[in-house]
């Protein structure tokens, strides 16, 4: 644990150059750092914190990737055989923050998503969208790092990075021990590549202190993630948290970026986490925006974009509905 | 019909002005043109063509909103409830393209979509995503016009606008008389807002001559469309046609931009859908990309996007899957 060290957000210049930039100068005051060490497999009310700190705090985390170091860059796909799916994903917390009762929501702002320098994607039998159509395994380790733009899948494909994390969420108001492959109301394995530097997340409070988590680091993942997994890679993330007390109320997770606000819905079928999505924006545009629910159901028709973030964290599904901000002119 | 008439592109600047200018001049010849007086309001092999062209024309039409002039600028939520779904949707055409054959692939590349004046939006008890909930009658009219960039939807709410036909497709290989509320093999209503100006869409070809036919244009439209509507509104659209012969076979509709190819799907559900576009985009990467099958699923997992198009045109929903082109380096 770290207190007062100086991060640069990347992309920013300090504050002592030429009076004609036009970039913003911004550093990010990171007042704690946790390794990658110190993980849970599961979400529980009942994980001790291994950080405490107050609303308002900026966290340096080390993440593992989706294995728990079980694969490495020189993997094979008989090693994907031996796999054990108990230590998956590995989640660096839980982060207790001070003053999060049930019935607040945290907000999480995605300061700096930092690359690490491997990854690896796999098809494993019995898991993925089409898993009755591809019995066979399949491993592809890549060469990543924090300055690189692209991973080279073949001679003649290379694919954008844009790394995020798949999973970041509170914990659940239960002493159960519950897989961390689906996600739910506490957020978890939400796999929206959208959730990614710049990028605020709410989260509904459910136990006290919140007990704030994140992990299951991807580096490239298109909407779907249809063969299971992504871009798997380790990564290092500066996030801030802070307490809103008094808020307006969310069932779950829900986040914003300079261009649009977004609601996200889990369910066992897209159609239905389609409809709870678009109850949601309905819900928000009602209570933010003042519109009548009927305008709120059309404008969600005319300017709402449903998106499907995942459909292989079985049992759950999970799909946004973003709206732009610019059609708000107040 | 008007053979050898010159329309300008939107946006783009004759060929004689400064040679410094950065935009390239295109001139697209029209060589055939269509009212909006000749329409029909169900798919069939059966309906007679307005218009018989060769492969390679490009076609100026006229089409009329989804109510087929059952409602106007001044119309109020009464006459929503008068209104009679047997005129919908007013589609312009049948178009028969000489040479098209069943097994063909008619490509269709949309050179302009230009806005009409006016345009609906509607929430139709019994119709919509969440029909359930809204038992209500609404309607909002707006004024539109070629130069509008946004759409007037409250004093503090402006819809930028993106003009694209809902409706495109061909012939099915049947004598019976089908409803157009539902897209199918032969595309039809599959409102899929990035179907618009620059793209190109292919479609398989069941009957003889193709018989293209378009309407339902939409001035904006989100992923999902959800309420069932989008701003209805008349519009000109300037095609091209051209008949492939010996190309890839494909099942549905298929279309891309400059940036990405993109598959479609329809199925009773989005997740069935989904799991269509998904096997879809495999074909086209194994195909067309060489890839083989599990390196396709793979590479889709990493790089395709689940798009939801539509939710509301029962009993088929639209989902399309986007791969970037910029990833392939040959």
């Amino acid at each position: 644990m770290v207190f007062g060290a100086i991060w640069m957000v990347a992309g920013c210049v300090p504050n002592d150059q030429s009076s004609n930039q036009t970039e913003t100068a911004q550093e990010i005051a990171v007042d704690y750092e946790l390794g990658d060490e110190q993980v849970h497999a599961f979400w529980s009310g009942n994980i001790d914190p291994i950080l405490t700190v107050p609303s308002g705090s900026v966290i340096k985390v080390a993440t593992q990737e989706a294995s728990a170091k079980q694969l490495d860059m020189n993997s094979t796909v008989e090693d994907l055989g031996n796999l054990s799916f108990d230590p998956i994903h590995p989640l660096t917390g839980p982060v207790y923050v001070e003053g999060a009762e049930p019935g607040d929501v945290l907000k999480v702002t995605l300061h700096e998503v930092e690359m690490g320098d491997w990854g690896w994607t796999a098809i494993i039998p019995g898991f993925g969208f089409l898993a009755d159509e591809f019995d066979e395994p399949w491993l592809k380790t890549f060469e990543l790092g924090k300055d690189r733009k692209t991973a080279k899948f073949s001679e003649n494909i290379e694919i954008p990075l844009k790394p995020f994390p798949g999973v970041m969420g509170v914990a659940p108001d239960t002493e159960d021990s519950l897989s961390t492959i689906p996600p739910r109301a506490n957020g978890g394995n939400m796999d929206d590549p959208n959730m990614t530097e710049g990028s605020t997340i709410y989260f509904p409070v459910f136990v006290e202190g919140a007990l704030f988590s994140i992990g299951d680091t991807h580096a490239a993942q298109g909407h779907g993630e249809v063969c299971g997994t992504a871009i798997e890679a380790p990564m290092n993330i500066i996030y801030e948290v802070e307490v809103i007390k008094n808020g307006r109320a969310i069932s779950e997770p829900q986040y914003e970026t300079e261009d649009y606000y977004a609601v996200t819905a889990f369910a066992e079928t897209i159609d239905e986490a389609s409809k709870k999505a678009t109850r949601y924006m309905i819900d928000y545009l009602e209570e933010e925006k003042g519109l009548r629910r009927n305008e709120a159901y059309a404008l969600c028709s005319l300017a709402g974009d449903l998106k499907t973030a995942e459909v292989v964290d079985v049992p759950h599904m999970l799909v946004s509905m973003h709206i732009p901000k610019s059609i708000f002119k107040d």
